[in-house]
């Protein structure tokens, strides 16, 4: 049982080619992770989840924390048990979700106190508190809790949020957890140049074995986002894997990757999904449209996913008309294989020197989105 | 492209072990169908339901004339490929639907007239149109259009409804169909043995290749209704197939097969499922139940489906909490693999002469449940 390893196979500009490693199996990076919130990627069974080719998936300590509770799943032998989902996972410490879900009461240094978005009781969560969760919940890959703000924030608001991350972060590193288990910091600092330099530099100093950038993609512009990204991935220790939370759009994980980015994780194929919107290479579409009513042919030809393998355009419209959930989870394993083929595009495309190329490309055809870290 | 045979392999009183042939394959009889209402059995993958043991599928063509309407089935190769399964399909003619779901602006010799429960559009439905749709949507067994009655229903109204379900099986059955589609009959005439009689015996000079009991378990009483089931049953052509129409619960199962049925449909295995009821042979379970949250055993032990080899029912019950889909899929999952392996033990207590026993222990694990056709 020992901590995850990184390894950089290749590397063109910032762009690099990696491979992570825990308890749980290998991880081709650049990687894209599907979202599974309460412990369930939404409407899939694990077996879809890894036909999709995904081998590390994020789920949530707020939301598993509230429901069904660390005990319950410490009990059940861990998330990877609980939810039998073989490959890796990665959770998210709670700082975001305190942020977008629950009624925040007060925030100090020494502790975020607010109200559960499911039944309105009263939570102190800590730094320690969030590691304490995340070690009973057992996932590979950690997250220290992070002071999140909305975007923008006025730079003293900011400044306090930045100095309270680095503050829970050397907490939460010296709070137990597994022998298996990585704790990766978070770099906040808003759009603020200064703040994410001096965060990452901090955090750099405390050695963690992985890094990640939060508050990006929570309200800014996308130039601010993409200058914010660009400016922090500079001061990222370059050995690491670098994560950059709830993102994204296709168009940000190309933005990302030629950041130096390795690890991105965001909601969009699977929210999307259960709103009859598909992502092809030919673009997206809109499966509940009437011009589907009579197309025989799958979501996308040439895709390998089982809904395109075995289902029609047509079918998965009328699944959409009836109300069907068999709708959800068929778009759902496309565009997840839709992402991880995007990603496997990626890494393709920076070993052949060709990003640049294929980002024009895809820029014609998606336009982007804003925030989607679940 | 041959209609379906039927074997009868084994008696013991009126109950029978069987065989059903139609071009998608052997069925198993007595046989429990799962309902796939609309063109899905909800929440289902094609391969999962396969999974459970189950061949044949009932698909309704009261819905499937609606949405996604018989010409876009038609298109697609037929109700097999639409929803890309590989076993046989039963489809409902439509009459109990009209009753149940339309709201009936007149009805006569003629046709049925009702507005749409999706849109309130006006619906002119005759004996013809619904085998043309059948015809369309494909299915290896197609159903007369009946007249249904709710229970108790007037003696008048029983026989008027009977005498117009036997005009129109008549019509029915001389509209073409294809060549490997086998038209049932279904026997009307509420509780009246002297109308269920009656009709039994025309449609069996009719010389259909199976025969239904229809406007059964729609609020008569349980003794009502075992009283007919049992009288009709000796008027049906012994050689032919027999399907009791929407049930259903496990006791009725029972109860059917020492009638002589051979054929069930009923929503109840996956309906519960979405509310969290599951079937077991110790009786049934409320996973919704708190006492569950920390049960890490299957739903239940022995159980070989997909659902008890790798969840766990605090797992579930979580799922449940947090009304994430996953739940629905599990448990549906799991109940349709119970009434197939509940429908291999009647088989095998057929044979063992063991059915009045087996039936003495569900009773203490069962009550009696209502109507429940899909």
């Amino acid at each position: 049982m020992a901590q995850l390893t990184y390894d950089i196979l290749f590397q063109s500009g910032n762009a690099r080619i990696g491979k992570v490693k825990t308890v749980h199996g290998e991880i081709n990076t650049p990687v894209f992770m599907p979202v599974g919130t309460q412990a369930t990627v939404k409407s899939l069974m694990p077996g879809d989840i890894w036909d999709t080719g995904s081998r590390i998936i994020l789920c949530n300590a707020y939301h598993l924390y509230l429901r069904p509770g660390p005990d319950i799943v410490k009990a059940a032998g861990g998330l990877h048990r609980f939810m039998n989902w073989p490959g890796s996972i990665l959770t998210d410490s709670g700082g975001f979700q305190i942020m977008s879900l629950g009624h925040m009461v007060s925030i100090s240094d020494e502790e975020a106190v607010f109200r559960s978005h499911i039944d309105g009781s009263l939570i102190s969560f800590s730094p320690e508190e969030s590691i304490r969760v995340q070690a009973a919940l057992g996932a590979d890959i950690i997250m220290c809790l992070d002071h999140c703000t909305r975007s923008p924030a006025p730079y003293d608001v900011a400044k306090k949020a930045m100095d309270r991350t680095l503050l829970w972060a050397r907490r939460a590193q010296k709070t137990e957890v597994s022998a298996h288990q990585s704790l990766f910091g978070i770099v906040q600092g808003s759009i603020y140049p200064e703040l994410r330099k001096q965060c990452a530099l901090e955090l750099a100093c405390m050695d963690f074995p992985g890094y990640a950038l939060g508050g990006l993609s929570v309200g800014e512009s996308k130039q601010e986002f993409y200058d914010i990204l660009h400016y922090t991935g500079e001061f990222l220790p370059r050995e690491k894997p670098r994560y950059l939370m709830g993102v994204g759009h296709p168009l940000d994980l190309i933005e990302g990757v030629m950041a130096g980015i390795d690890m991105f994780d965001c909601v969009l194929p699977t929210r999307n999904a259960r709103h009859g919107r598909a992502f092809t290479f030919s673009g997206p579409l809109n499966l509940k449209n009437a011009r589907f009513a009579m197309e025989f042919a799958p979501i996308e030809e040439g895709c390998d996913c089982r809904a395109c393998q075995s289902f029609s355009r047509a079918y998965i419209r009328h699944l959409f008309s009836a109300r069907e959930s068999l709708a959800w989870t068929l778009v759902s394993i496309h565009n997840i294989r839709f992402f991880q083929r995007f990603m496997d595009k990626i890494r393709k495309c920076i070993l052949d020197g060709t990003l640049a190329g294929f980002r024009r490309e895809m820029e014609k055809l998606y336009s982007a989105q804003g925030d989607c870290r679940g």
